[in-house]
């Protein structure tokens, strides 16, 4: 089946914001073992979204719309579908049910009159449900060519897709091969080593696809199997994966898509032990990472982000002569803070942080970038010297990727032993 | 002019990376008075980019293409583009010399042979010079129709569009006119609110158009003026920029694309004035935003990520029979925290939030979102009690951006006084 997506907004087409559903559904028919072969973007202009339209007709079984659907007067994308496939505009009653339903729950703010725009629907559709928010979509059939119709926030557009518009054309695209695919989350590695400690898994033609893709600063690992059955793509994964833990080792960090203080909070939670945190250069951040976890008050005790000299030596208890004395970024002041925290709050692990983010700060002996991490546990204290590079948010998101690592890492080996 | 855009890759075709090259080309554009009419996007085959440069071709006077200039086997722009113009493919000695420079000055790996790829032009086309990568651009003239191809890395694309190929362009649209804008950051209103205060600056005819860009959770207002000559868009502009603030009012809190950490922090800077921090729900979200700013130091003493009960009575002096009686997400626990970590600190600011971000630990009384934010200052405690909705991330942003956003206040109306 060819099937292409259309976005449609002023917003995106004049560059004010990036174009996420195009990925999004892009993606998610790989998963399911479609391919998306054309993606167009046009204004809200109705003959350029009636052009497109037609365009992307000549050359598709199916095209999948998202953007203007919206309740203000520029957004135009159903007039132009009515008047590109010769149908009436009409209210529909159902749509019209469900804007009212979902007005009430969200609560309509005083002053505001709700309009029937959105449940202006082309006649000879057929509805698909928006359970998140107040705009039905709907799908027709036009020249051979089905097109679905979505609104453009990717939060509901994403549940219709995955409820609605794949489901439909899973059923009917009967050429489709089986898909299966996993995703390795990897930290710690450069795109380039990675690349090279995976060579040799694909071969041509063993119905493997290997993706690397920088998150920064992680890296996702994505292995795409295709076969005839699910059982023989269910094979070529299973042996991919075997290969690639291998050679990626502890690097990779989740396999179920978690992000690093996820990875960390289970085993956190699993070992049932607890942490707190000192923080200095990152300011918060790997609080923000841990607590950003639901269920996060089962091991995270508290996080103390003592930027200045003064909260290192009342909140930590660093002694103001080690600060003067080695600097508040060196390995004695960082190792202080993690035994400080983990002293005061008394917890299981206690980390700590100090760094210069810059862009001021920076000496020849230590320049922007150097940062120091210490964790403090009941097997003692290590401690360690980083030079990260790029900036201060940068340098900021690698340290608390870093620390985060270390976590999970002491939690690993402990439990191996 | 009319002109379109074409983003190659299979990377993005597959939805593994968002294509943000097509929103910077269209945001560049606009600036200079110019209109992306189309965007396109197909995968790494030959075919489909020849279909899309024809099809492309029949409605555009330029179109700028990106990616498909790599090394590797799979990038097959040049092939595509010499086929579809009827061009020979050559080696094209400045860009080999340009090549093997690059490599020179970027380290070639061990092992690895610099290949003559990326020197391939087809023939009678214009260098684009690539002053930060290994390969040229190029663009030549096809059935009156410009066409510029350029590789699809975003800091070396960025830099070719504004040297070469916008002074291209702008030299050759003369009916290109002038073009002026500004953005105003808006928080505390919701879209459609900010929609109706806006209403009737926008005339029809005026040469002013109005964007609203949500960029949860604030949103962005974008004013752009259009005239025949530089000083007539200023003037439509300054106008219109005029209205949008008295009607906006407090609730814009930058026009140079400040965030609002840096808009709270800008202000505590001016008025000499130093802030701390206890924070509860958010985990340390406001401090992270306080220090991603650089020069925080200068107004920013420390932050108490007091997550469990023991760490707020310990560390901010919160009694333990007010947290029983009254609950850890209260106003008198907001208040006591307030005052508590501003006393500790001795901050001239004390900022506290508590409340239950969930999933879990709502109760009928106080459900889930429920969020209390406690400022304590010389000029006494200002406590107030919110229901932010929409799941765990959203609560814990929006509490963080109206914290951030109380501060600013305050010391705007101190400063007014």
């Amino acid at each position: 089946m060819r099937i292409s997506t259309l976005s449609i907004g002023d917003e995106l087409i004049r560059g004010r914001i990036v174009d996420g559903n195009a990925a999004t559904i892009a993606a998610a028919l790989i998963g399911q073992g479609m391919r998306v072969q054309r993606h167009l973007t046009v204004g809200d202009s109705e003959p350029d979204i009636m052009d497109a339209l037609a365009d992307l007709g000549r050359t598709s079984d199916a095209i999948i719309v998202t953007g203007g659907l919206g309740p203000t007067v520029d957004d135009l994308t159903t007039h132009a579908v009515a008047r590109a496939t010769g149908r009436r505009l009409v209210v529909n009653e159902e749509a019209r049910e469900h804007l009212h339903r979902m007005m009430a729950r969200f609560g309509v703010p005083p002053g505001v009159q709700i309009g029937e725009k959105q449940a202006m629907i082309p006649t000879k559709t057929t509805l698909i449900p928006n359970p998140t928010g107040t705009a039905c979509g709907f799908h027709l059939m036009h020249n051979g060519c089905y097109q679905f119709f979505m609104p453009g926030v990717p939060s509901e557009m994403t549940v219709m897709l995955h409820e609605s518009v794949i489901p439909f054309l899973a059923e009917r695209d009967t050429k489709r091969r089986s898909i299966r695919s996993l995703d390795l989350n990897v930290f710690g590695l450069g795109e380039p080593r990675v690349d090279e400690l995976l060579a040799g898994i694909v071969l041509p033609g063993c119905g493997l696809q290997l993706g690397l893709c920088v998150s920064f600063p992680m890296i996702r690992v994505t292995l795409l199997a295709e076969a005839d059955s699910v059982q023989g793509a269910e094979e070529i994964l299973s042996r991919a994966a075997d290969a690639a833990r291998e050679r990626l080792g502890e690097h990779v960090f989740s396999e179920e898509n978690q992000n690093l203080a996820e990875a960390a909070g289970t085993l956190l939670l699993r070992q049932g032990m607890t942490l707190a945190l000192a923080e200095s250069c990152t300011g918060g951040m790997i609080a923000q990472q841990i607590t950003s976890v639901a269920g996060c008050s089962g091991y995270f005790l508290e996080g103390a982000v003592t930027y200045g000299n003064v909260a290192k030596s009342r909140r930590l208890g660093v002694a103001a002569e080690l600060i003067d004395g080695k600097g508040a970024v060196s390995s004695e002041v960082a190792e202080a803070m993690a035994k400080g925290i983990r002293a005061s709050a008394g917890s299981d692990l206690g980390l700590a942080v100090t760094g210069i983010a810059g862009p001021d700060g920076g000496t020849e002996e230590k320049p922007v970038g150097t940062v120091y991490i210490s964790l403090a546990t009941a097997d003692g204290c290590r401690t360690e010297r980083f030079l990260f590079g790029r900036g201060r948010d940068d340098i900021r998101i690698l340290t608390t990727w870093t620390a985060l690592d270390w976590i999970r890492r002491y939690l690993l080996q402990r439990s191996a032993v």
